[in-house]
């Protein structure tokens, strides 16, 4: 099997993920020397909604491997003031270029772009939809700080409701022997469909704190912290304190207030750390994708 | 005779015109090898006015030949608001840059850069003046499907006052033995100067249609379409029926209402052909004043 | 001793700033050979504030490098209007890129980046505080006019009191042996920590040109303008009359009517030769941090 373009995270099996890893892995070695494999390839990073974290990481992917970028980033995008369909844009960006990073506001626009495009899409968050390559990038940091993904025990935590970065990463670890647990107010809680009956939904951390592996921290909405009122789904130092000596705490960043800057000297903190992984997993994934 | 700049239509001759797309034709042909002529050079892509279409293209252009684009799409261009003249923001991006791509909503913008500048100016729009650039890849793709210039009818459609687009390709055919058609509302005619005694204006495209080998079809500007009340000035099926089973449809992009996408599978729709052919003119045009 | 960040002209002694002069002289004579050094690194172009004249300069002098830019100058940065904090922008930027270019509008936020970076900042303008790549690509003109630095005659005329440039060169010429004269209205004097007592404070132009060997002039904002009333800090032809034949006028760029255009052509107007000496200067120091 192989991707043409990378839509979903229901596009990953076991040996595909294992495949990419395996590569990411290799890349995250290769630190430091220079790879070229994609000399004269042109990248369109094509962003109808701000999130400079996101493009500068695929930016750096593609530069890193020798590629060009052509960032579109401008809010007012003026073909699209023009009235132009989004299909009409991939066909003109697709005359130009080898592949395209979309991200886009509404649900669907990735799969849109893709009925048209004869470059790969590779879709950067299409609204409440999906965000595929930050759930790959969050599970190849739990195998790289872990060792494993089988057997561990993992608790999503903060408003699961409304993150997409949760949903993707909750369909990913289905194909793995997890416990996972979901730590959040009742009003946030994840979405139902996205809940198996094996896991546990809970609203203080404290209940399931001692037997986590990885503990996956979201970011706070401040509409939404406010409409909730005494929000405490923020990590602290004592908490710390009674988890696992070998626990890893992550987030997709930025964050706000839920994880203190005074954790983040904690080994355990691996935050940042999950940001380069994100590097290495789009760099083996655009490898792939035009290899 | 060796260009130095490129700010007109008026500027090129018929010799000229073909080594031009002698060598976009060959870059058509290498497409997917890697060249690089223009490593180690870096372009400018000055946008006074955004038109994210024109600037990817050049963008694609310059990297698809080695070389480098510094991006200035900036609305807030900082310089600018702090009154700085033209003629200093060329100067200073001359001290930087090898070439400059200038696109500005003043007509003569192009001209006035290009005489203070020691690199070359390419005019990708100067207000209601020119984009010769646009002209050249329409006649390009013309001769690419129609294989030949002389002796075909060319029937352009739409808004003919305000189209800068038709303008200066209606300029560049007045060098080849072509018939041409106007077809448009009485109120937006083609301006009188660039009518010749040989052209014929109507008002409705059945007029002409049966005997039309490339059909070029511009934008409606909404404000102007309510101004005029009933436009009929879009393509339909029943139009592509009666035509030249050899007729290219042709339009500068992005379209709104004037082409339905169910047109788009027909083989005589050209306007993605010519969306490429953009980025081969480009480039050709590139090497020619760089190489 | 080794930099490596570059957040104020305090850093640079004389041993340093020879060997970046040395450095950028032999760019500037290589001028038009291509030059690779820096192939395969990337580096984060991070503008708080518009300033397309200094990110273009960086742009262009990584560019000439072989190296790659990531350019980032929104003004709605995403993730600092999620309330992300400069330390964790940093952070983040570290893990995809090799060296970031920071401007921003707080004194002291080069030195905050620099505080948590494990990758070279380079201080871009930090509001009040200093500029020292502009400070150091003044020096270099000085030099590169005038054959020599000790013993010249340097006036810097117009607003002073907000001039973060004439500030920073100020510093910067502490450490030579040259006579400065400081000319502006009263209410715009250069703060007096800034002012040794061998320096000349006065009002008038007249009481120092005829001995400078370097006049700089500065930009006016034009609300202070209006607020000083008459301002006549303005170069005029009758100054240069007068003035030495072989002194060099400097301006930062842009200007607005500090220097008439007619004065270009004199071969004392030395401004754009500082535009592309700012070029060889950030080059050299490129070079220097990640060589």
């Amino acid at each position: 099997m192989k991707l043409n373009h990378v839509l979903s995270v229901d596009q990953f099996d076991k040996a595909l993920i294992e495949e990419l890893f395996y590569h990411a892995n290799w890349i995250s070695k290769a630190k430091g020397h220079s790879i070229s494999h994609l000399r004269g390839k042109l990248l369109a990073n094509l962003f109808y909604e701000a999130s400079t974290r996101t493009s500068s990481s695929f930016f750096a992917a593609m530069s890193r491997l020798g590629g060009r970028v052509l960032p579109i980033n401008d809010v007012t995008f003026s073909s699209v003031s023009k009235g132009e369909i989004l299909e009409d844009t991939i066909r003109t960006l697709a005359c130009y270029t080898d592949i395209i990073v979309l991200r886009h506001p509404e649900k669907g626009a990735a799969a849109r772009a893709a009925a048209v495009s004869p470059v790969p899409i590779v879709n950067a968050g299409d609204g409440v939809g999906e965000h595929p390559t930050q759930a790959l990038l969050d599970l190849f940091t739990i195998l790289a700080e872990q060792g494993r993904i089988d057997g561990l025990s993992v608790t999503m935590m903060g408003d699961l409701k409304h993150g997409r970065t949760v949903h993707s990463l909750s369909r990913l670890l289905r194909l793995y022997d997890v416990t996972v647990n979901y730590v959040s107010p009742p009003e946030l809680r994840m979405p139902p469909d996205l809940v198996r009956p094996a896991d546990r939904e809970v609203v203080e951390l404290d209940e399931v704190l001692a037997g986590t592996d990885v503990l996956y921290v979201t970011r706070v909405q401040k509409e939404r912290f406010e409409s909730t009122g005494d929000y405490h789904y923020a990590l602290t130092e004592d908490h710390m304190a009674r988890a696992k000596p070998t626990m890893s705490v992550m987030h997709p960043l930025p964050r706000v207030n839920e994880i203190p800057l005074s954790l983040d000297a904690d080994p355990r903190a691996a935050y940042f750390r999950q940001m380069q992984n994100g590097l290495f997993v789009r760099m083996a994934l655009l490898m792939y994708l035009l290899g």
